[in-house]
């Protein structure tokens, strides 16, 4: 949950006068989001999502944000854009802080996806990298390997309270995945939204409706962005992995976009890289956080316990994957 | 902001099932409402608010309230009536918690209410006040004299400090409130909301839509309810009345229900009281809530500016009455 911001009705009703949407009729603070401030706001004409840029989006990267999106939305693929003023600008600024009017998406987030869902999720994945292929502005991943030394800087004795040899495993982890990641262009790089967990997704029923909260993304291997994607739809627990789900996520994947050799051979590595990723941003703010923080951290030991499970894979078929 | 329980796609599904309004379409924790968890909520066939109620609401209050809520919406005055399951009960369980469905309403919360919101809202208030005339089933104010000693029992040290002397002012105000409290039958009694400031209403433009979040509702003096008003409405600062204001929504309320000559003589002790009242209860909170508690409290201090401002006071007309 997150609405870090307060914005009066006085406060909206100067914002919404640069726009042509008419005024307010509908304005409440919404619990999506984790690192901004969201609002539902609903006028005469159109319903919107308002965000808020807190600190931790980085004012200089919305640019780059915003392109991505009105990319997508272009080409069709459901996610909220952001909507122009008058004047044409889409990035503005309310209680001094970066804002921008969205679409709104209709859908709810799955909690657990059914196997439906996984294979509808796993077609639109595809089709977000397909539909991204020609957004050729590039922007560097900050949580990939090169980051992942300094996250996990002075952070062994946390893990290690956390669990008994749990520091020893992680940087043995991290040293191999290291070792064997892809170099350059071996795999097929692009924009890819890293971190979208179905919580960053809408459906009705088994329909794939949207994704948002793009403001992880950047330019990476697709097969990452996947392997982001499989950690976080395809266990049941953080340490059983659904067979099931997972085939049926790549089978989607692969009805729009077939998987190279060289992507199903690393897709056993990028599983443990990106669970190594989000078990590193976890730990962090684990013990980061503020205890009066609006958002609770979540459970690093939920990555940990993945990254138990990938040590005892060995390829790509291991996750459910078939010959496209 | 306010929602302390997740409520998964799935048992909202299941929750829905019992009513005739068509699987979810939109579903979203709202930062709305202090005591309860709330949510909006869209099916194919209309929207509407969730409400599930924490700990700090009386279970076995709830069916007054919400026969309350339904006597008023029969009336005609706006307000969240909670819509029946096919079974015909409102009131239902969801996630081991009581919960109702209730009507959506359109309309912002004013954050400084304007002189022409002050004039509607008055005529609002008397509005309700009225439709509650044969709405006979009583409930006793929680909050009212009787309560204080007990929620100030042991505080003293606390008031103290806040301010030096705060604590004396207190106790010297709450032994001349309580020594001049009217009793018995002596102002007309009703429903009354009790805690009717302006995040718990609604307005689209300078026009009242509703008024929600009932569950502090209870049997007490109108003019009460009206003074509780008057403290949350007519202050630009928590010292500095807004005589215009006040007037507004006197001016407003009288023009429905015009008050009593002992009403009239009451108000500027009901005013003190209803100061005391948020006073003592804030600082309860002020002290009681843990630090990690989504919901921030209210600075106890605000309503001790306003005691001290009605000290200063000792007719009705020096809060703006003017005859009706």
């Amino acid at each position: 949950m997150a609405v870090y911001t307060h914005i009066s009705d006085q406060d909206l009703a100067d914002y919404l006068a640069a726009y042509d949407v008419g005024p307010a009729r509908v304005f409440k603070g919404i619990a999506e989001g984790v690192e901004n401030s969201n609002f539902y706001l609903e006028t005469e004409k159109a319903r919107f999502i308002l965000t808020l840029f807190e600190k931790r989006t980085k004012a200089e990267d919305l640019p780059w944000f915003l392109a991505l999106t009105e990319h997508l939305a272009k080409s069709g693929f459901p996610c909220a854009r952001a909507i122009p003023a008058r004047d044409g600008k889409a990035l503005r600024t309310l209680n001094d802080k970066p804002a921008v009017l969205v679409e709104f998406l209709q859908g709810l987030s799955p909690r657990r996806p059914s196997l439906q869902q996984c294979r509808s999720f796993g077609e639109a994945l595809a089709r977000m990298h397909l539909a991204l292929a020609d957004f050729t502005e590039e922007k560097p991943n900050a949580f990939g390997p090169e980051g992942w030394k300094a996250l996990w800087q002075g952070r062994a004795n946390q893990a290690e309270a956390l669990q008994t040899g749990l520091a020893a495993r992680i940087e043995a982890d991290m040293a191999l995945i290291e070792a064997h990641w892809p170099q350059g262009e071996t795999l097929q790089c692009g924009a890819i939204h890293a971190d979208l967990f179905p919580d960053n997704t809408f459906f009705i029923g088994e329909t794939f409706t949207g994704a948002f909260d793009f403001y992880f993304a950047c330019t990476d291997y697709l097969t990452y962005d996947l392997a982001i994607c499989l950690n976080a739809w395809a266990f049941d627990t953080p340490s059983e992995y659904n067979y099931s789900k997972g085939a049926a996520l790549l089978k989607g994947y692969q009805a729009l976009r077939v998987l190279s050799n060289g992507e199903r051979k690393a897709l056993p590595l990028l599983m443990r890289g990106a669970a190594l990723r989000f078990f590193l941003t976890r730990l962090v703010d684990w013990y980061d956080t503020p205890k009066d923080a609006l958002v609770k951290p979540h459970n690093p030991m939920d990555y940990a316990a993945r990254l138990d499970f990938h040590r005892s894979t060995i390829k790509a078929e291991d996750y459910g994957y078939q010959r496209g």
